[in-house]
């Protein structure tokens, strides 16, 4: 059976037990990377072109939000932002002072990040009263003109250049990138160009893998003609996953994996 | 948590809760359809050239077990059976007199059946020792010539020759199949063309969907190339599914699904 069994996810008031298998406050000096998505059985994320599906059930959902405010930081691509135009909040928590919102990062090498986004709209409107809505900081590459930089910023959003390798963020700089923000930990949602360049990066200098945690919630539906989980050509190489454990929310399967 | 914690299949001496979702044993005067298989979270049944990969955990193997012994009968296509040349037993349960093994069915409509099948010889060396070992039965098309079925036939296996639709069974024709062998139910494991079939196959004429039930199981995997649950250019419009129950088995994830 399910740890949660609620109609209304509020009723529970306290994280999962399966968060304690991904510890991204733990004694590691370099920032903790978590790669996490929601799939349908034939493995896409959204609809065709990019339309948002809703593939979490409430359980999964609420799972997901917990998984937030674990992590410092939370990231997506542009694609994901101006497609789903999400808020990276963790509104289904209960209102604890205790509990953070991390902090949204938004990988956009050509700044492309549009002036309405709601993540930014809900920034400005909630200034100073409340505690959980962040400013959107937006990665962007070093080359992009310095007006189109103000433009952001003045539209309230932090605007971090950095260098861009082949005209994208390489997954492999972000470390380093995260801990110049001071930032201790990311978890990173989307979407399907991010999630396969980070499932397909190289292994740190150290050996051990860019990606501490892969947390795959899988929908119990097929959404035929849509995105897959990793963009069409790059799936014949896949990483080999182990898994830790899997768990039932809801109807929907959690599953806690590592990349080895 | 899992059912079971079990290293040892055997251990697990009654079947499991899940199982009651799935009854064959219903009211229904026409035959009962189980479409069951085990895929990757990248939606794969089978490595390149459909080379088999152990995707099942022991503990939803033993489930799958469970489940056949549960139904009058299981079907596998020709190609399945060449690629994985298996014996559809029920080996995991415990050598208990009221567990009968389900009648293997093989849809063959060019009759390509080998002679020297595992399935076969397993037959051939039990006859009259195992209760578990059943001959197999191939559904063959009307238009096989008499010699080959003969060939077939001496080998020891029987042969149904039925007629065919645009050179293959029509999943359509099934039921009526199975209700003139005297067979009340069918669990129907693959390949992914069968799958493909079975899924996309049109409602019966009373507006029921052909299968009664789908289990899949997720096993936290990636195959990256291979086979998919449903063959290339085929997945764009698929059906939907209502989730009766998601359970999880070990590492895996068995959903039990209906077609709405």
């Amino acid at each position: 059976m399910s740890v949660l069994t609620l109609h209304n996810p509020h009723r529970m008031v306290s994280p999962p037990a399966i968060l304690d298998l991904i510890s991204p406050r733990g004694e590691s000096s370099r920032p903790y990377v978590t790669l996490t998505w929601a799939q349908s059985l034939d493995a896409k994320i959204a609809g065709e072109g990019g339309k948002r599906v809703i593939l979490s059930g409430p359980e999964s959902m609420l799972m997901t939000h917990w998984m937030r405010s674990r992590h410092d930081s939370i990231l997506v691509g542009i694609n994901t932002l101006l497609l789903d135009d999400p808020r990276l909040q963790i509104n289904l928590l209960p209102d604890d002072p205790s509990l953070s919102s991390p902090q949204p990062l938004i990988l956009d090498p050509q700044l492309r990040f549009p002036t309405t986004a709601r993540i930014l709209a809900a920034w400005r409107d909630s200034q100073g009263r409340s505690r959980r809505v962040r400013q959107p900081w937006i990665l962007c590459g070093d080359h992009v003109a310095s007006a189109r930089q103000k433009e952001m910023a003045d539209a309230g959003a932090r605007v971090v250049p950095v260098p861009l390798s082949h005209g994208r963020i390489n997954p492999n700089d972000l470390p380093d990138i995260l801990t110049r923000l001071n930032l201790s930990s990311v978890m990173i949602e989307g979407g399907s160009a991010i999630l396969s360049s980070f499932l397909h990066a190289p292994s740190r200098s150290d050996g051990t893998p860019l990606v501490d945690n892969v947390v795959i919630t899988v929908a119990p539906m097929f959404i035929g003609k849509g995105v897959g989980v990793i963009p069409e050509g790059q799936g014949d190489s896949m990483p080999e996953l182990q898994t830790v454990h899997t768990e039932t929310l809801g109807k929907d399967a959690v599953m806690v994996c590592r990349i080895v």
